[in-house]
């Protein structure tokens, strides 16, 4: 029984005193004070069965947020500087369009798509980077991802039979990488080094991070990633926040609402692009035709923008467990009446065991607030 | 700094008005009331770290008891009915020894240790189970496990690379499927259906359970394995004190006297069968040299005899993730100094990106209880 989405008049975001909706304005990072650590990061949304018994329980912090930063659903501690892992690719992309690097370079809807992938390394996949690639001048060389092998099953047997070998343009990044590439290129800064904080590539993806989070970023918590990148750490509200912007950014500049459209189409149109066969990220855009823009991340994040409702959907998981993540957008999607309860491949996933029968799921918990 | 255990006079088990000290009375399972659903399983005892920030946290239930099943150490709810999956296969392989079936079938102290093991399907593992089946007069037609390709990386690659394909003698269940299949033809017992709930070899199995559990199982909760054998839910305090038991089983009949000395013999005479290379039970019993005896199971469960102390741990992640489980043990044989500040790599877990950097870790909690 879903309910409609209430639109309540709590702002988490902005915090007293700053003006969110402006993006010149912005407070330091965190927005506000988080809740003190030992607390659980939220409720327990997702739970695995396995027979007669509950056998795992995963809890998340989730935020649906619109794009003047008011809360419409939220569970747990979103104050709390939380990495997207990730998720953060499809604003990770922004500079790639707005700076006019992916039209100087003739970056295709697939490309662009591929550039806020998490890919399974498939034929398709890794054809278009190389094509991408070459059309760079550059090479597999240049990528400073680190090698992978591919993520997809089928596709890494028939890799590894035929004598493959983990390499760079199948880590999962690789799209992503390509065009940070693009935009070395366009800026006419070194290739080399781009994935450094201080390379011009990433600082100017830390001010887009800035103008959609609404956040001052100079000073937030960072570490790195698994392909090298920084990442930073910005409330998970915020982050919500700035998919809502991705999802109706009619309070950023011209060049940046034209970029999001853009990256709200590609990735739409090229599901497969984005993740792979069988992954949840693919299905549930398959699934739902431009409705959704998602990007799950590692260590249990995801984020979504809904256009047609104006609003941007951000979960942690406390344990880090991607099949929470997974199942607790599921929930929110059929809270905000996105998706229906006949999208059961969507809202839970069989466990079975290794001949085949079903002996469990992950499914929405039993007390979990929706 | 860790300290002594102490032997207060808690006894969560047994219950009041039962005596677990005698194995022929048993009160009914759940042996305590658990606490309410919804209730956190257990504290926070792992973080996961990456750069600036704690990245994920994970909850767990933990147990330390000993034989006449007094609490030692504890935390969270010890009651709740749990699988221990895996960790289950040391109590499940007493049966084969103290039928008489692995004296009558030269059941070696290497093959022994493979029906306790989960292990990796490396070239040992999988030439002792073929050895073994064959000396049966039986083959990998009659395991019912189920297909699984090795798990250990570089064995994966080579298997794929010559056209290998996923089978049950590769299973990571197929020394203890051996163990069982050993025990149909002793019973003389069909083989067939060997992993059924109502086949003399699972009965047999549970009657062992009842007996180091101090539990009446016959209505316990119950569920299907990976593997297609039972799984029955069982609080974490009596799965303790089942490897309590087994680590000191002066109360036991003689005959399970020596088969729990030959199990933990063979263990840790042999703790490669048990798991593999760069496993955590291998290194942990090859770090220890006979002080434990560890078994690790799906959904982040772990469970140790320490045959020096006379206890049992038991330790379930409420997330069901292994890092979890495995950092939780290492904190908790620290704390019985069993391990020392010392065994860095028994107590935390590097986290590396793909060019092999150092960007985190998985380690002790900050607020863990310990």
């Amino acid at each position: 029984m879903p309910l409609p989405p209430r639109r309540n008049q709590r702002r988490v975001l902005p915090c007293p005193g700053s003006d969110m909706t402006d993006p010149k304005t912005k407070p330091s990072a965190p927005a506000c004070a988080p809740a003190p650590e030992g607390e659980p990061l939220g409720p327990i949304t997702v739970e695995v069965t396995r027979g007669d018994l509950v056998e795992s329980r995963h809890r998340a912090a989730f935020a649906v947020i619109d794009p003047a930063g008011r809360v419409v659903l939220s569970g747990g501690d979103i104050a709390r500087p939380v990495y997207a892992r990730s998720s953060a690719k499809p604003l990770q992309a922004l500079p790639l369009v707005e700076s006019g690097a992916a039209a100087a370079f003739d970056v295709s809807e697939a490309e662009l798509a591929l550039a806020c992938a998490s890919h399974t390394g498939e034929p398709r996949h890794v054809a278009t980077v190389r094509a991408w690639l070459m059309r760079l001048g550059l090479g597999e060389g240049d990528l400073e991802c680190g090698p992978q092998l591919p993520v997809h099953h089928a596709t890494l047997l028939d890799f590894l039979q035929g004598g493959g070998t983990a390499d760079a343009v199948h880590n999962n990044c690789s799209g992503k990488h390509s065009g940070f590439l693009t935009l070395a290129r366009h800026l006419g800064a070194p290739t080399r080094g781009y994935i450094r904080y201080d390379h011009p590539v990433q600082q100017r993806i830390l001010g887009v991070l800035e103008a959609m989070t609404g956040l001052d970023l100079g000073a937030a918590p960072r570490g790195i990633d698994g392909c090298g990148i920084p990442v930073i750490g910005i409330p998970l509200g915020n982050w919500a926040l700035a998919f809502a912007r991705l999802a109706d950014p009619h309070d950023q500049p011209e060049a940046r609402q034209a970029a999001c459209a853009r990256i709200r189409a590609a990735m739409t149109a090229e599901p497969f692009m984005v993740a792979g066969t069988g992954r949840f990220c693919t299905r549930l855009m398959q699934a739902t035709g431009g409705r959704v823009v998602a990007k799950g991340g590692a260590e249990g994040f995801y984020c979504a923008a809904l256009p047609e409702l104006g609003l941007g959907v951000a979960i942690k998981a406390e344990d880090g467990a991607d099949r929470a993540a997974e199942i607790t957008l599921g929930q929110i999607l059929r809270r905000l009446d996105v998706l229906g309860d006949g999208d059961t491949a969507l809202l839970e996933t069989p466990i079975r065991n290794r001949v085949g029968l079903r002996v469990g799921e992950v499914r929405p918990a039993s007390e979990a607030p929706f």
